[in-house]
């Protein structure tokens, strides 16, 4: 069976929690009436939340005609998260409280080749320790640290299985982490982590099915179905990025051909720009942001080459999304990561057009398309997400197996 | 919530009644152990079925050194189901047992032309009547009847949406069918119930997340997701045939270019076949079935035009499926329908050459690929399923809403 009652109380958990974060202070009964769970059920949710220290009691409303009603709200100060984003350039790592407020972040840049399991790992664990020692001045706790790696990860055994661009092959990241970081870890890759961001605090919070299309130098798809992650039978669910869309078209470093990723990837926009204009002063070889930078500032200028690369790369992405809506008939599409952030409107209306052309009419009536609403950079906050679901799945599981990995010597 | 204990309560009264119907007779321990459901859970939900007359008790066993246990079985002749195949040149119609052995079977054709919904209904309630004469002679009363229907369906109201082949717009096929049909009804389309029977009857049964591929005249998936189906916000997930393989490709009749339907569906490998040798004499021009089985012919006896196009579909077909496998990360993948029935193993190996040339290496090797074990129609056996589930779901909900639609005069 996949679905047991203790997985349908730890999704009661977050719903419930989601709430509060999203408006405190509120009441049991306001609860209840938002989730559709019975009051005795939210009751009890509430007072495993209370235990936790991850809400607090904050007064009474009046009811009216009735007993006042006794409010909770986020405990912002109960406990830190540590959200870790491991990308092929950087290191991001972020604090927060436990209304997932950012307290602190800091950055390492990773060198040309700096690519090394134990170089990236003792630039996570040079921030962690950073952000850290902040999350004490903050008088807080820190619960639990997420990690974003890219590519296929094996969270339950910590194993980075197959970092396309960095050529790691089942690389025991989360072992060589908990020798520097003695807080519980919990991994996974940016897909499922800026899917969950959208789930807690974005465009998916209260909304079904949602597909979380990632445009950044990779590309992929965060599949939030039937209110939870579809990870897969091996968690490397969501390769949109690796699809065919262009049978035996470009080369991609998978191995395949015609992969959406070497139309929608940077790289890939890069090439629509220089087979656009191979001497466009908006190619910025070797720079990727550069470049995505260079496109939108044109496309806000009206300049006929960057439009038309905007518009040339949007129908690749609206007819891959198109298949996402015919093959998932989403309610909601979300374009996220740092390249949809930065070509931003202009970019999200050619997509929709060019999914509306490819795609069924109903599902596509059916389906909503938006830029992810998330200001920093979703990946942390998703990875933090990570550590808030590990702990609130360990709420009853006392001398059981953990949810994620605890690291040695973590309390 | 997507998930309420009413849910489950459901799929572990769908994942006893499998393990009974595979394996008559059985005991409430044996259930139990194959479940993981407590031994408490499966003696309610034994009770239940019981009560439904969909099981029986035969006899004991002796358990090594404790008391004899009880066993049950299906109550094969407890009741019977109905299973309607509407597809574009028939409409099949069998009448099942409770263990879904097929009872009798009755098929009507339509005639090129034929296609008006009241046509349809008149054959659809002609075969109902038909089989379900012969219900009342094997002594069975007829617990529902399941209508599979093409193209995109909502079940919840019983309106045939959009039938392309057809041009069926908003169709209120259910109501029409209630007029002559007096058993409950339960709508919905052939990717759902080819993935149903493949769930409960097939290859399926026990396993994890499942892709069923529908190769017939039109094509799609059905998604076994998660331990139920995933159908999508308006029940049109699994549009395989329609996600676009090869941008600006093959005109399709849904407005696109270059949908997988266009290289795999039958209309499509007589293409293929044209396009191959434009006067082979494998073409039989307006009969898709005599030339798929004229292209089964010719490789089984090493025609080199016939080797040729079955290995041009599989590519297409497998690079689709890779698509499916990179996405979904499935564990298991299913060949289903005519087309891959008739063209069998030869097609099987080809297509799975083809899907490891183009998925990643993990998920591919997470994926099992294989044909469809159902001997008989599936599409018919999946409509029963859809009956079958109906009536388990109804289990407690007295003077409640129904599941599927029950017909006005239905008992």
């Amino acid at each position: 069976m996949k679905h047991t009652s203790r997985d349908i109380r730890t999704a009661n958990r977050y719903e419930v929690l989601r709430h509060i974060i999203a408006e405190s202070p509120t009441s049991r009964q306001e609860l209840a009436s938002v989730t559709g769970l019975s009051l005795a059920t939210v009751a009890t949710l509430v007072g495993e939340l209370l235990e936790l220290r991850m809400i607090t009691e904050v007064g009474f409303e009046d009811s009216a005609g009735g007993r006042p009603r006794g409010l909770v709200a986020v405990h912002a100060s109960g406990g830190t998260l540590i959200g870790v984003d491991i990308a092929e350039t950087y290191v991001h790592v972020e604090l927060f409280d436990l209304a997932l407020n950012v307290l602190a972040r800091t950055e390492e840049d990773l060198r040309p080749g700096e690519h090394r399991p134990e170089q990236v790992v003792g630039h996570v664990a040079a921030a962690v320790d950073s952000v850290a020692a902040r999350a004490g001045a903050a008088g807080g706790r820190v619960l639990g640290v997420g990690v974003s790696v890219p590519g296929q990860v094996d969270r339950d055994t910590g194993i980075a299985e197959y970092a396309p661009n960095w050529d790691w092959h089942d690389v025991p990241l989360l072992d060589l982490l908990s020798e520097h970081i003695a807080h519980p870890l919990h991994l996974d890759n940016p897909l499922r982590a800026c899917a969950v961001a959208e789930q807690w605090f974005g465009a998916a919070r209260g909304r079904g099915d949602t597909v979380v299309v990632n445009l950044g130098t990779g590309v992929g798809a965060g599949l939030a179905l039937g209110g939870g992650l579809h990870r897969g039978v091996s968690n490397s669910a969501g390769e949109w990025g690796h699809t065919t869309l262009v049978l035996d078209g470009r080369p991609c470093h998978c191995g395949n051909r015609g992969c959406v990723e070497t139309y929608v990837g940077a790289p890939g926009i890069m090439l629509n720009l220089r087979e656009a204009c191979p001497d466009s002063p908006l190619l910025r070889p070797d720079d990727q942001t550069a470049t995505i930078e260079a496109l939108a500032r044109g496309v806000a200028d009206g300049d006929p080459v960057a439009v038309r690369v905007v518009r040339d790369t949007a129908r690749y992405i609206g007819a891959g999304v198109a298949n996402l809506v015919n093959l998932l008939n989403p309610e909601l599409v979300v374009l996220s990561s740092w390249v949809a952030r930065r070509l931003g409107g202009p970019l999200l209306e050619e997509v929709r057009e060019a999914v509306r052309l490819h795609a069924l009419a109903r599902p596509f009536a059916a389906t909503e398309i938006v830029l992810s609403p998330i200001p920093s950079d979703p990946v942390c906050l998703g990875a933090a997400t990570f550590a808030l679901e590990g702990t609130l799945r360990s709420v009853g599981q006392r001398n059981g197996v953990r949810p994620g990995r605890t690291a040695s010597g973590a309390r």
